[in-house]
């Protein structure tokens, strides 16, 4: 399995499973080639079966893939046979908005606790996610083995916030708050700043288009 | 000046804006170089000079800056002189954070209203920020001449919104519902689609890192 696949890749593989899990059970106890899910989804023929070589060794020519072999491969590399709980840290507008969002599902993800150090949102559940005191973040994610965190406190916590995940066994980051974090060797972080996005559209003829 | 530089760069002017409107007012009215700077901040020397005559073109061998011009010219380039107003439609827990981010104004954004269809919601305000009816968004932008929209709505109504910032004369849209959106020629939309960042960064060795 290839896991150097490009977002746009990435970005289509819950619209392909979406499609194959919402067939006929006809079909989908046979075979379906790329060009049909191609012509079902207007998308190009090309593309999609690239998208799917690139998921699942399945594919053969003229029979295509085994529909339930492939939804089972889509499935696989979106995680949802080994789904990834995430922590929001920082239960403001943003965090309660992450843990509110329904589309980590589509990727495998679930968000599991939030953490705050507000006595008022403490004890509280948001989406029926528990929020818990800051200071039970290690023994909640290392008992749980999590590996992704959300940052989502005011600037001035970040780097505390940041050096408690690490410290928790957590490998991976998305950080919400416009300041630049060290952590460890081994730590991914990537930081996401939404003026400087609106900066670069709207100032600096920026087209990238993650989609 | 350069339009095109990077999000580098871009994110490392508000920096060197907010230690030189720092200073004691005896630099601020000589001259300062792209090397003091680079010490002060701990940066690398070759890089800020760059970044700064990219926007600047006041730079001279020796004396370097006029401080007050450069300054002025930083400010120019972040929209300080010509701020740009910013709408947001869909006033839920994402909205929300976006009117109350106070990120924004580093960049030159302000976050001037909020848009929702919702009863309980329209007629309030969030952080000072007035929240009205969809169907007001139209007069509200043309005579304001506002160009770019925030996108925080649920996936199905994602789409018409969009037309109806176009249709009021809306250029840039930052887009967080996870759905393809069609726009005329001449629109930039970019897609924030966080759940698939978060897959980039976990699963498939994605290590882009914006800051």
């Amino acid at each position: 399995m290839n896991k150097n696949i490009s977002s746009q890749t990435l970005q289509r593989l819950p619209v392909y499973l979406n499609y194959l899990i919402s067939l006929p059970e006809k079909i989908k106890s046979g075979n379906i080639s790329a060009t049909a899910i191609a012509d079902a989804l207007q998308l190009n023929n090309v593309q999609v079966r690239k998208d799917l070589a690139s998921v699942s060794q399945g594919g053969r020519p003229r029979t295509g893939y085994v529909t339930a072999e492939l939804i089972s491969d889509i499935q696989s590399f979106l995680g949802f046979k080994n789904r990834d709980g995430v922590i929001v840290a920082g239960v403001g507008n943003f965090g309660k908005a992450m843990m509110c969002s329904d589309s980590f599902s589509d990727y495998g993800f679930d968000v599991i606790c939030g953490f705050d150090c507000n006595e008022n949102i403490v004890g509280t559940s948001i989406n029926r996610i528990p929020v818990l005191d800051i200071s039970e973040m290690k023994n909640f994610c290392l008992n749980r083995n999590i590996r992704i965190g959300i940052i989502t406190v005011p600037e001035k916590h970040a780097q505390e916030v940041c050096n408690m995940m690490t410290d928790s066994g957590i490998k991976y980051i998305l950080n919400f708050a416009s300041v630049h974090l060290n952590v460890p060797k081994g730590v991914t972080v990537h930081n996401e700043n939404i003026s400087l996005t609106l900066a670069m559209i709207s100032r600096c003829n920026f087209s990238e288009n993650r989609t």
